[in-house]
């Protein structure tokens, strides 16, 4: 089976791969595209990595992840800030390294409830006030934040913007081009108000990135890492992928898959699942 | 400390007690008001545990638990259905023996998605006519159907209803009498929506239950024993208790909490520390 063209693989799905295995074997997959991490691109070092980028000759759907700026007004927040600021250079750098078609999109993991702090709705209005900070920085740098929502199971100890609704609530503030959202199926399957919101993401032109995965149960000890393959769990990839479609997202759709028993195998074999499983799931509704 | 005079103990919280202990160990606490479940009342026979409540003085809150009917239509689910009917009977029993003031309240469980199945829009519309299948006989048994909407960790395998506004959009398809709502903190503490939909569900008359315990993590590897005394975790009981004050709420309030630990422990250790942390989380705003 070959690869779905609006198929990427986020790098996180093949964790335990340096950089330059990470588009070795994204490439040789046939997948056109890949989310990158900082991380991993920190290890090589940015310039580098970009050369590496430019090499693989792969589009650069995302890079992950800014965000985590909860925290009240102090040193803490500054840093956070200033790192954010760096990984929007990072991400046009990543963006402009890549193929053609490549999306300078920065996904915005909002962090949790500060230690100690109850707070949930001035959490919240942090989360918007970082992210008004930085949209100009955004703007200057051709650069899209995208905020994820990421499941309830997550509001205290990750991000405590727990719906595409609220996402949006936020983006909405700012100018598209600036702030968008993240559609991540792991993480809104349940949500009964999905579709709607969807639909008002796609009419302001907010979808900035549209990643699959599956919600397995039971879930594992570490609820960080239920994630599944597309097929091995609970979501109908049909009606949220048309959704999507309908929306007018037409960038690629990363694959990223946070699962211990997926990372302990061969990233050429997570690879090569990941086009058929994509072909099965998600390429029929695009 | 004594206890504050709406304070009702979920049987759930002293799960390894049974009943005739359980009604011992919360009257011996001073608490006025039990949650009971069926599992422990049909190991001694309704007719013995509705004795047994009046003998305790306690008024009783609530009965968990009906619903899990997502089920095509079928042996299985008319086997629910015709189960939830029992369940209706059993909570007019149990209310009418349980002291002044007892609320005639059967808590539903939606229930997950069925087997192979993953169609969440389907099995919430199954959810909608069962309820309206059983409106009839909670109205003429003079018991309200209590929907509760559960936390989206929850929505796979367990119950597809996942917000307040979700359970709040089946409840006011039918008279308010028969059919109402749960407010559970550790199911709802996150949606953004959740005050604007307490308001909601006050101006309908349809909070049937309160209950509350906390969102502790990390989360322990059986997801469904993450709930925690109030004041170990992440939930501010504040404004949530005002809310559903203010939204005209005068009945018991129950602490359900699912918790290894705290099941451990002796049944009247429990119930003393139930008294103790509602008095200092949740009464001051009762």
């Amino acid at each position: 089976m070959s690869a779905h063209p609006r198929l990427s693989l986020n790098q996180a799905t093949i964790k335990y791969a340096p950089l330059a295995e990470a588009l070795r074997v994204t490439a040789e997959a046939g997948i056109g595209a890949i989310g990158l991490w900082r991380e991993p691109v920190a290890e090589v070092g940015l310039a580098e990595a970009a050369r590496m980028v430019t090499d693989s000759g792969l589009r650069v759907s995302s890079l992950c992840r800014g965000g985590f700026f909860t925290m009240a007004a102090g040193a803490e927040r500054r840093a956070s800030i200033d790192d954010n600021r760096r990984a929007i250079d990072e991400t046009a750098a990543l963006a402009a390294a890549g193929a053609a078609g490549s999306a300078a999109v920065l996904v915005l993991v909002a962090g949790g409830l500060p230690a100690g702090d109850r707070d949930l709705v001035g959490a919240r209005q942090r989360v918007a006030d970082a992210i008004g900070e930085l949209a100009p920085s955004a703007a200057a740098a051709g650069v899209t934040l995208a905020i994820e929502a990421l499941h309830p199971i997550f509001a205290a100890d990750r991000a405590v913007i727990s719906t595409l609704g609220e996402a949006l609530d936020i983006a909405e503030q700012f100018d598209a081009a600036s702030v968008g959202v993240v559609v991540d199926t792991y993480h809104v399957w349940w949500d009964p108000q999905l579709l709607e919101q969807v639909a008002r993401a796609g009419n302001g032109g907010r979808i900035a990135s549209y990643q699959v995965c599956d919600w397995i149960t039971p879930l594992p000890a570490d609820s960080l890492l239920g994630r599944g393959m597309m097929g091995d769990g609970h979501i109908d990839f049909g009606p949220l992928t048309r959704a999507v479609t309908d929306a007018g997202y037409t960038g690629d759709v990363e694959v990223e898959i946070f699962n211990q028993q997926i990372w302990d195998a061969a990233a050429a074999e997570i690879a090569a699942l990941t086009v058929r499983r994509f072909g099965a799931q998600v390429a029929p509704h695009l």
